[in-house]
């Protein structure tokens, strides 16, 4: 029997979240204004979000509970299965157990709709009409576009323009979900209209379109703005993964000694790997493994600061590993791991030893994931592929130790948008993109002046 | 509560595949051999299947045991889900209940691993160590490509070239498991050579690639062919479908009044309908109906006819309901219903009126598809936007007469490699393709010389 797929039944489906912050060995640093230098309150963050979320957001209650109306949504496509890759195992002859929580199977296509929904559903019972955000290729505008849909709230995403131009499926999506998707810099924020008087031909970025979304969201009173990553709340509603994850490992009679998930803004990894900390924090020996690209290290090779959470300057400011707001990362096909800074939840626990962290090159990422779609039959997508390399490492040294240690990784998303990426390399065309180390320490240089 | 979702425990895969020709009301029509236009017998067919597939495709034994290395696979997605479009239905404000089984969810994004993994494991088993197949947009070819992969196999798939130069990720996806992509027409056979020769510029053609498939298979001793639908063995392989899908019907307290299918070939509708037909057949008054494009009305326009299984005119001739084997479809974004005949089952059980059929053009298809994405938030491929597209008139139907039937339709496969088609439709710039009547005329004619 090779396949081993761990399946929950509905009424598994958690009816909290976990929120870490109960458990935290050492408090969080406040969030800061850039402005005065002090530490920002709830209502600083009143124009962007409903209540009810910015209460989650400072949150220190150890259960919150999930709405029934987000539960319902969830069932579309939750409990997600657990699987032991045991064809894996066998093609690299190793004694390792291997298992993944498999996040693809939303109707997006990734973990993203755990935060999505719950943002939504809030928004609603808020009384708000309309959601802006910002994506880069695509990944979280859809999960939003979808949630939006199932919660009769209109959506307004500021898509990078390079990627709506030149990857333009997920951005039909979006559109097929009833999403407004715009081309990033716009005409219709100030901020947007400033990009384009200075440079016409901007390809926009991610930095930009945040901030033509925050911008649009404060300016209009019925229309709140929705983060995909790096806040408490959002890594909050990831917690379902894990929570299920855990439970399913149980019923597979075990439980890892390593969890491991790619990191961008940090929320699939805090959705797997924070119920897992619960138990570390009780002297469980669990070893957290985050997993990001060479080419924007930033917990390998960053440093624990204050910075912006955008490139235009315009958030608040956020105690976290960062390259700088000002580091442009190179192309690297896992756009969703491209962000200069971490959340700072994630940061404080890899800066207090209780999460690791490994950057690959782009190339040793895909040789697994086409060693995994070889073997599992599922794509993963550019992200989740590293951390299929990782866990592939991990397999390879209980190989080698003769050590049948159990790993668990998150499988966050699938490949069917990212095939230009598996053309390129299987045509021997994909770019490793090495540490870009000049950048770096030029973005790094501006941090000194911003600290409180 | 909106969402219902019906799960099947992995034990409930089915343990036999339901084989319909135990249960005809009425005999088949043998496959004649157009040279001798006497039919054809198992030892014809040894050149291109296993002995094992041939004695499945004249097997009258009603239920045949799945072996347990392909249920093994199988339970990477199966059992698949059952949903009711509760969501769908308040939109419609119909008092019907309309239920879908989705056959997304497999690694291909469709239904069909359910008899590629079946032909791969057969095939390994003979010792063969080669498969060939044709394929147009490439979702039968992606699903034979994965199948190799479980059992060890090569794989070469010919791929109509003017897909494999405007499509390409479906291409990528079946190289990324591994298989070989050939733009067909090619220089590796006699067929392909031919037509290269007459022309150079050859954008291809399904039926140019079944027939390079076929000789390459023919021409090597560890090769053998497979085909993804139409022929006998490969509609029982699709029974899961249906068989699953009762069972989930059953604990939903529920039966359909009708059940749908889109078709093509007819591998989706028999596998979802086959075990409903079974019903049928002792007296129940289920209604069963086929949806086909009216670019490509094979049933609704076609007549019941001996004709060539492809366009080159290299099979043996199958009775079937055909618009003519030298007829070319318009090119509408639903490729897998691009075929001049349909199989030989369905065909028969819709001549005696166990089946309706009915046929719709492109545009209403895409109101149908984007409606449901909209609602129940998947994305369907564009071949079962055509069962939606009934599903929904059933609905409307029942709310017009103020009756709540039970409606059940086959989600075949997922959207995501099909977003160029929701883009046009998007932007207006979808053609209807009408009913092609002076084509099918032409191709028609040329039937009368080949009836035994």
């Amino acid at each position: 029997m090779d396949t081993v797929k761990i399946t929950l039944d509905e009424s598994r489906i958690p009816k909290a979240w976990y929120n870490i912050a109960a458990d935290l060995p050492v408090p969080l640093a406040p969030v800061i204004h850039p402005g005065t230098k002090q530490p920002i309150g709830p209502n600083d963050l009143a124009p962007l979000f409903p209540m009810e979320l910015i209460l989650q957001e400072v949150s220190t209650q150890r259960e919150v509970p999930i709405p029934e109306p987000v539960r319902d949504v969830y069932r579309l496509w939750r409990p997600t299965p657990l699987y032991r890759a045991r064809r894996l195992e066998r093609a690299l002859d190793t004694p390792a157990r291997i298992y993944y929580k498999y996040e693809g199977v939303s109707p997006a296509g990734s973990h993203k709709p755990n935060t999505a929904v719950a943002q939504a559903f809030y928004n609603k019972q808020a009384g708000v009409r309309r959601l802006t955000t910002e994506t880069g290729a695509g990944q979280w505008g859809s999960a939003l576009a979808l949630a939006c849909r199932f919660f009769d709230l209109e959506c307004t995403v500021y898509m990078v323009k390079v990627s709506y131009d030149q990857k333009p499926y997920r951005k039909v999506m979006m559109q097929t979900w009833g999403a407004e998707v715009i081309p990033s810099p716009s005409d219709r924020t100030r901020a947007g209209r400033d990009i384009l008087e200075r440079n016409p031909e901007s390809p926009g970025s991610l930095g930009i379109a945040i901030s033509e979304a925050v911008e649009d969201a404060a300016t209009h009173d019925d229309t709140k703005y929705s983060l995909g990553s790096v806040l408490n709340h959002v890594l909050m509603h990831q917690t379902v993964i894990g929570q299920e994850a855990k439970e399913q490992m149980e019923m597979a009679g075990d439980y890892p000694d390593v969890v491991i998930g790619c990191i961008g803004g940090g929320s699939n990894l805090a959705g797997l790997t924070f119920p897992f900390l619960r138990d570390k924090f009780k002297g469980n020996q669990v070893r957290i493994v985050a997993v990001e690209p060479e080419a924007c290290p930033t917990l390998t090779r960053g440093e624990y600061l204050y910075d912006f959470g955008d490139t235009a300057a315009t958030t608040p400011l956020l105690k976290m590993y960062t390259l700088g707001h000002t580091f442009v990362p190179p192309a690297i096909h896992a756009g969703g791991l491209r962000y200069h800074g971490d959340a700072p939840l994630v940061c404080l626990l890899y800066h207090h030893k209780f999460i690791e962290a490994v950057a690959y090159a782009q190339r040793p990422v895909f040789d697994a994931a086409v060693q995994f779609a070889r073997t599992e039959g599922i794509l993963p997508a550019p992200e989740a592929a590293h951390a299929v390399r990782k866990a592939v490492d991990e397999a390879l040294q209980c190989k080698r130790e003769g050590r049948a240690r159990t790993i668990l990784f998150n499988l966050s998303g699938h490949g069917h948008f990212d095939l230009r990426a598996y053309e390129e390399y299987l045509t021997g065309r994909l770019e490793d993109y090495a540490y870009p180390r000049q950048q770096i320490q030029e973005a790094m240089r501006e941090l000194t002046a911003i600290q409180p």
